[in-house]
């Protein structure tokens, strides 16, 4: 039996709850599960936000463990090495997407949390392949926000080949940007922390932020008019895009990652003057996935986190809805 | 004195009008001109559509001739060579972008029409760099079109790195579509016309379409849901874009090089799941017209065109503007 901790329904506090995986399939490993991050993704299902979820329902997709079981086919992964498992549990590995690498965008990708129980428990499953190694160099009690939001920001960088001399702007400095704050730093950016509070400018600038813009005051980003190669989104707040657009240079990118509630609106015009580009992605494929961890340890990326234990669950979902979390929550057995 | 036809107001008829073009510059090259297409964007200038224009106004932007005369620095183009030259005529040739070969991105890009006198006349003026040689291949009489609305729809191509393998959507077949067709077809990738005429269909699979759907038929749309690596946006109405960004593959692009009125509206969750941009294009650089040239010689690409005498000038307007054109109007003297 795995020993979990779930909503019965909709919005409900998490309780114990106990089911049975039954037999470990194949091609899939089971991993004892240490550390889990808690991300909004997991508050959104909670709360059956996108419609989908199911109930008695167990969040968690930002899981560190070790394995503690391997399927009769797995071949990748050992019993006892230490692992990460994000978003994503399993893909067709046969599609064109799959046999291109970008396994994030197999049509049939099944996620941690949907239609499956996730993280928050001594024990969850995934395909072997989207259960990643940890590197040595990297502490597992706080890397776990690194498979779900650390890799939604870390994606687009790889993706769209930005570039070490590339002027990059994060809006939004909470559990998503601030990790692109740091990973943009390491990758040799200029980088420009847009935030609504300005509270946050010396932790920005702390956190690899070379300039600071409040992202709500129209004539700050009117003054960087013409001055990035790619703004990443990573707030879920309708803003005033067309300001955004007009802040790219020529050939620029402003990019989401974050689900804003109304139509992004952007005139014709300027796309076509500046060859710019409006864009969205997803968390990343598993080699998305090790290259960030590798890149993570050599440069010593870690998400600011706050420990709670999994026995305090229901306080770390209120602290995360205040929005008091700095940055990421991590939960502890 | 240059001999050319103006507007002497707003939206008035051409006539004949004469002016002093001064000192030809040390970097400039004057254009006897032989033929110049009509293109959309000149009767958006006649009319002031933009704000920009100033009278009295001289159309004209895809201009075929032979060189007159030379600046007394001009190197790479020589007295009686021929040459043409589209929207664009001067850039600075010095910033980043004049620098990369994005002389089309140019913060202060000069165009063919706007604040100088175009190419309806016996002759113009343009910046040697602008001024591009006609490979021996293609016919003069044909070719004035690809030097603004072919090269807007070739450069998508090349700044996108457009595959043979990749499966494009052209909307509207008009005077931009027809030639996007052609060039994609020769490109070697799978091409479907979108267009809301069900009569253009015949034509569309002639001009190089594999496949033919009802820009307007929401169903018709619905069937090639997940089908494109890119859909080019050559009209300048407002469709549903959200089923064209449905119609998307995985990584796919919804790409504007027409002007569409209100604002396009993109909901974050689709851009996101599915990796997908939306962007736009400007005309291309002298490098991309060259290599446009270069590629429709050798695959024997025309625009389809017809042919009035200059003399016949507001009656080609009044073709061009009940959208009789088949599909690009060429003046000759």
């Amino acid at each position: 039996m795995i020993h979990a901790y779930a909503a019965k329904t909709i919005g409900a506090a998490l309780e114990q709850f106990e089911y049975d995986p039954g037999v470990l399939k194949d091609q899939e490993v089971e991993i004892n599960v240490e550390y889990c991050g808690l991300c909004h993704s997991d508050l959104s299902m909670l709360k059956n936000d996108w419609g989908i979820s199911r109930y008695p329902f167990v969040p968690g997709h930002e899981v560190v463990g070790t394995i503690a079981a391997v399927g009769d086919r797995v071949t990748t992964l050992k019993v006892g090495q230490r692992v990460g498992l994000g978003w994503s549990s399993h893909s067709c590995m046969h599609c064109e997407y799959c046999m291109s690498g970008d396994h994030n965008l197999c049509l049939t990708l099944e996620q941690t949390i949907i239609g499956r129980y996730g993280g928050f428990a001594d024990k969850v499953r995934a395909h072997e392949e989207w259960v990643i190694p940890l590197p040595e160099a990297v502490d597992p009690a706080k890397v776990g926000p690194l498979f779900c939001g650390g890799v939604t920001v870390f994606n687009p960088i790889v993706q769209f080949d930005v570039k070490p001399t590339d002027r990059v702007g994060v809006i939004g400095i909470g559990g998503l940007g601030h990790m692109a704050l740091r990973f943009l730093k390491a990758w040799g950016c200029d980088v420009t922390a847009f935030s609504t509070n300005p509270n946050k400018e010396s932790e920005a600038r702390e956190l690899g932020a070379n300039h600071f813009v409040n992202s709500r005051d129209g004539k700050a980003i009117e003054s960087v008019t013409n001055s990035f190669d790619l703004i990443l989104s990573t707030v879920n707040a309708d803003l005033d895009w067309a300001t955004y657009i007009n802040a790219l240079r020529p050939k620029g990118r402003l990019h989401f990652v974050g689900v804003v509630p109304n139509p992004i609106q952007a005139y014709a015009f300027p796309l076509i003057a500046g060859q710019k580009s409006i864009s969205g992605s997803p968390t990343g494929s598993p080699i998305t996935i090790a290259k960030m961890l590798d890149f993570a340890a050599r440069h010593g990326i870690e998400p600011v986190t706050e420990t709670f234990d999994f026995s305090q669950v229901n306080e770390a979902i209120a602290h995360l809805e205040a929005g008091k979390a700095r940055y990421r929550i991590v939960l502890k057995h």
